[in-house]
């Protein structure tokens, strides 16, 4: 079980590094989100054991430093990611305390005009609140109601699990958000990666008939977005 | 508490016509899926309480008859459908005595050519039996790897919970398959549905970014799958 | 952890041969059910780490093989069985993807006449679809209510977890029934072998008083159902 | 939701008058086993509405006689009872405070010979703590097996979630035993009542093909546990 | 139902107001915590019906609004509180839609030299994001072990369910810190209020052997925290 | 993962001995609490890996002993232990047959004018049958309401899951009281010794505030509970 998973998304599509970072980081790991089962179940993150959730260091190793980080210090560089937007969350690799408590946080900057594509995060719910900026946030239901508000500094937001969410920045300013998940791996589907930048590619004729568009808008949209 | 939903999605996209007939009645009502808590708890469908799952009839007055639908016997008309599918499952409505117990069940019938387009289960894995016919189905992981394979008649697939997953009939003949979920209401959204024709509308500059296409071909695609 | 239990049952009681390939199948491997903690959690039938659940292969290492399974393609012999019927599962032997997914599926064959007796899971609920045929099936409440019905080919029926049921061909077909389970592992107790026929044997004078039969009665069944 | 079930059983047959009597009086309430979501949501046994749990009383009417029930003081008349034990359980209505705890407790006073027949709880775990007496108790898996022993005072003993399991004083004084429950309904299947003595009856050819034994042998029997 | 709780904790000690502001809102109101079962459960604040958990609205009602918040814009007093802290969090009153999502938000701002005193949060872990300052903060295991950090802007730490904790703030700015729980309603138990100041109090005798202090002692802490 | 904890205690302060065994064992060892997902899981004691719960044994060589155990048949020495209690709890190291199974059991024994202090158990509610003798108990609810009960001979009490509880002996005679948990593991938290005697120290200041006692009176707190 390795955490190394920062350098692998380097090769993808740059427009979608921010959370890209994210989601690969998360799939490269496997941990758990059950009850808390024991009060210490430090993510023991050179075991080559996998399970549902993660191995433990023996409770009698863990120390203060296994429940902190500092990963969400900085954001990553916004200027060099085509969407303009970053999001750094916990992960077993940079806070292995957080094994077996069910919950995550996130820390997302966002450039003037950037937005966050519509994503689903299949393993939980999640909140926000916004620190600085000004924010259209939005979620569907399954009946294709779409929920959206505008949000201003000191606002809270909440995107149910599984429904397809996005945001997006609508001031002048860098937007800074934090969230939180109540799952230790909620993970994310990017809803137009999923779809036309799968590896390998869904069939063609399967995309064309769901989103009305020809075969060959298919594969122009696949490239766009880097599949290969 | 109504379940008279088969009539509410006849205004929709054509497209759409059997997954929605089954979205549609899912989120008309409101369900339950914890813990089989008692015996019995048939949903009463005239209660006008709405809670996490359904209120109960007094369990006295349950019968056999609440535990067994017909509903399921035959498919809809499939040439009436431009996806040539339809999709029935099991719903309080029909089949109260589910409320409580955490699983459904569904029969898909799929013209030859068809297909049922990517799609997310947000409260629910799924198991896809095939009684006859022939398949290529799959699902794409948070990094987006596609697991598709095909499937003859006999064959058992599954999807994931909150994974984007499809089926395409591949064969010369209609198939006929069994799908089981661990959710009395594992809810849908369907992919192309969500992002592009949801009422009202996600942002047009959000959708571009994220499929990398113009404003012009977002409003495009939205009005080829009947957003309004 | 071995999932070559298809050989041991061959000793066991003749009339139960049907449902005993099942349950000494489930009972020789250890699998999971809790709630899905990642994308992937193949089962890694060849561990030697038992836990509450199996143990994982590297995701890396997931294929799409391990989510399809043609074990389910036919029924085992009918003739060959004294009680007419055969039922096979998915077991982490022969779907290793569906570990922590938290659902099951099998195929259910009855000659006509046949029984299967009645049984409990101890771990899921089920939901049987009528493919081909005519039953009449049942399951009994806590307070000893038997809610029963007549099915035939398209219906559903639904038995509570932890509830004594029982199916019977009525028709003059051989049936075929797809079932599901909301448990990888829903585990099966046949009422009748759990009491009368286990190893070592529940008191004679136990069960002489629980069925108000002699102790020599109590010995017959046993010997008839293959107790030793 | 009345919980006065405590006459209801008085028609039943006498020989199971014991475990019967707490059975009855759990299927005729209906409560709640989830998560305790609050502080405090103490059973409104007078409410009208049915749903996965008993409604609460306003928290702010709670009391600590909620919490505090003496129904298990003493035990029921055990010369008054065929098989000689019987069972008093906490339920909502002898102790409201329990809702959505998710636990439960019991005292169960045995007769010298007397045997509690083979029985599961559905929905919970059972561990057993012996007050007095000397007791052989045993439980069996689903492969068939028996896991019994010997317990004296001072003991405890373990039987998992829905497996067939009885006890039996094989001692020369009236046992005194505390048992508890990880749920606040585990419910009780009384395996030979709920086999041969259901209302209405299950198809005599099913049990007698279960069983091994003649239709009449099947009558005999559901004659002599009181079956109508 | 009514979350009118804002003005209840005027009457209590001066010493706790920030967190008793929250505790006492959360007790008010009666909402849940399970599994999202549907896409959407609105609180229904007007509900007569107590449950584990919130009554829903007509899901037909539900608007974006409804999960959108501003209440967490500005932070309470802080001269006015003798502690020196303000805690604000999310409420059914205030965020009507996190109704059966499985989290909760707050905001922490803590004048320079104040501290939160201990306590636990019975039903949740929690993770907190220091915005802005400098922290001591700790928990303490079962074993009585102390893990404790010093946290600047932009670290993250965890405190684990049910695990004793305090925050403190060691900077020369007035710090704030955003937090989040997965539970809907973790409740808060300050150590210190809860067993010298309840209503009634514990038995002073108890108090005095638990922490080996005169009876005189505990009468006098007792006092200077406002038990009555 | 060693169960040798008894030894370990001897060195902490003798006021709190009873409890202090029953929780030093339970941190000392990994157990697990979730849904038992098989017959079959008894706690491999003596495996070097952790988990978010116990590894198993092959079920193969789970014998009858693995579920039944007589450690709880003596209470600890009384007059050796200052509070005068002793509180002995199944482990999976006397009870390996619990693993998985979500509940365990205690015996409590308490000298005339004994206390055992106000704690909290983290992960589990409790219900109390009182075999013998005369107490008064109560809880505390996140708003500081006390809920006491006074209890006799074959009492039942119940203390919510993260409540703040105390038991006391108001009798003239040795009491005897059996408890139960709806947790393999439900953890103590005794807040005397949480707050005051942790390794190391919550900061003085900290404790200073939240007791409003002087920093003088914390550290002399501290060292009659035994904090180094």
């Amino acid at each position: 079980m390795a955490f190394n998973a920062l350098i692998i998304m380097a090769t993808c599509c740059r427009a979608f590094v921010g959370i890209l970072l994210v989601s690969l980081m998360v799939i490269n790991s496997v941990h758990a989100d059950p009850e808390a089962l024991q009060d210490l179940c430090v993510a023991d993150t050179k075991s080559s054991i996998f399970m549902n959730g993660s191995p433990c260091l023996n409770p009698m190793e863990a120390s203060p430093e296994h429940f902190m980080t500092s990963a969400l210090r900085k954001p990553g560089n916004l200027s060099d990611n085509p969407l303009g937007f970053s999001v750094i969350v916990t992960t077993p690799a940079n806070l292995p305390g957080l094994n077996t408590l069910g919950l995550s946080m996130g820390r997302i900057d966002m450039a003037p005009g950037s937005a966050i594509p519509p994503h689903i995060h299949p393993r939980g719910s999640e909140t926000v609140f916004v620190v600085r900026g000004a924010l259209n946030v939005g979620f569907v239901d399954t009946s294709n109601r779409l929920f959206s508000h505008k949000l201003v500094t000191g606002d809270v937001f909440v995107f149910p699990k599984g429904a397809v969410h996005y945001l997006q920045n609508i001031g002048k300013i860098t937007a800074f958000i934090v969230s939180a998940f109540n799952s230790q791996n909620p993970g994310t589907v990017i809803v137009s990666l999923a779809t036309f930048a799968s590896t390998p590619a869904i069939p063609y004729e399967v995309l064309s008939k769901a989103f009305v568009i020809s075969v060959q808008e298919v594969s122009q949209i696949r490239k766009s977005l880097g599949g290969t």
